[in-house]
């Protein structure tokens, strides 16, 4: 029998486009430009969270949001009226950017022009993940009525995210989560991450979550 | 110039899967097992509302419950206290299931000894909807939470849906849900699918679900 050669093409494409993260960080670096990639599943209040946080930030610094989505622009609409730049990346059914889609976002809108662009990821706890966009940093959303035990059937999400936001805390009483059980699941995911509730229909806790995005910005 | 030829990798493997998942259907339909492929988000009920069908459907037919998940076994442990066969299926990172996988589950349970299969899909309203699993017929679960919006930005899961279930109808009024605006962007999606508002939790709804089963379990 001949030996037959195996390619991984999921393991290059990988490794391509960690490469290529590594070069986006370096030039978002330069720039002085604080890229955040926001994931989340769909209808965990991305927009909303990035609406309140834009009031609150927009006197402050620069804003700018890539809106990745499948389709339709209601998101970019949103985030414009709330006061910032804001672009709309349609990915063509992809279930997720990755580092070059991310490029050609930050070239469209000049990036250096901002000191903080969010990147608002496809709504989709696997494969957002898996590939790295070149962000600054990685934030996800978790939204109460997801329930306290997504960190144990989504485990990547949790350990590439830099912040966990926990979403819809007014809600709570309408839901068995049980918020002990679920810090101690995204701990177990990820030892010592940053874990901030919020309610952003209400605006609770986002000063707290906006505190974290200054001081990442000020670095 | 030479001329390049093009390979479409995914136009490939979509079109191989799509043979498979027509055999797939030929052999449940020999069998007589109707097979139900159910999408959602993460966090919309999906094993919350399986359990209340097993309840009400588990005197009347054999059924077994093929439970697709990234890591972990919670859901697969639920349904069989539920009182429904189940088989764990880990995908190992994938964020989808194909009619491969499908058949592999199949095998596993010997179909042929039941009326129902459920396969419970990755919560993720992106990448199933690509894939055609092979089953008899497509659910997926919206619920409140998410908004009634999700049709706008994720097309192609309300297409390939052959029922829409709207889940966790009992927090519609601590949240921005509008009934009758997402059952026309649903019905815009697809005109003329069944809509069944369900409450899993309370059980509200879910013998209009489990007389469309019966329906269809005796096609």
């Amino acid at each position: 029998m001949s030996e037959i050669k195996i390619v991984d093409l999921k393991a290059n494409v990988l490794e391509d486009n960690d490469k290529l993260a590594e070069k986006t960080r370096e030039r978002l670096n330069i720039e002085h430009t604080f890229l955040l990639n926001l994931m989340s599943a769909p209808g965990s209040g991305k927009t909303t969270t990035l609406t309140r946080l834009i009031e609150t930030l927009k006197d402050e610094m620069k804003i700018a949001v890539m809106e990745a989505d499948i389709d339709s622009d209601v998101d970019a609409i949103r985030i414009k009226e709330a006061g910032a730049e804001s672009v709309q990346l349609h990915t063509g059914g992809m279930c997720h950017l990755d580092a070059d889609m991310t490029c050609q976002g930050l070239d469209s809108i000049n990036s250096k022009d901002y000191d903080l662009v969010v990147l608002e990821n496809v709504g989709n706890l696997v494969c957002p993940a898996e590939f790295d966009t070149g962000a600054t940093k990685n934030a996800m959303i978790l939204s109460v009525p997801e329930g306290d035990d997504k960190p144990l059937k989504y485990p990547l999400m949790f350990q590439v995210a830099d912040v966990v936001i926990i979403n819809k805390t007014d809600v709570m009483p309408y839901f068995d989560f049980d918020l002990v059980k679920a810090k101690k699941n995204i701990l177990m995911r990820h030892p010592g991450i940053e874990i901030i509730p919020v309610c952003a229909k209400t605006g609770e806790g986002i000063d707290k979550l906006a505190d974290w995005i200054r001081k990442e910005v000020r670095k």
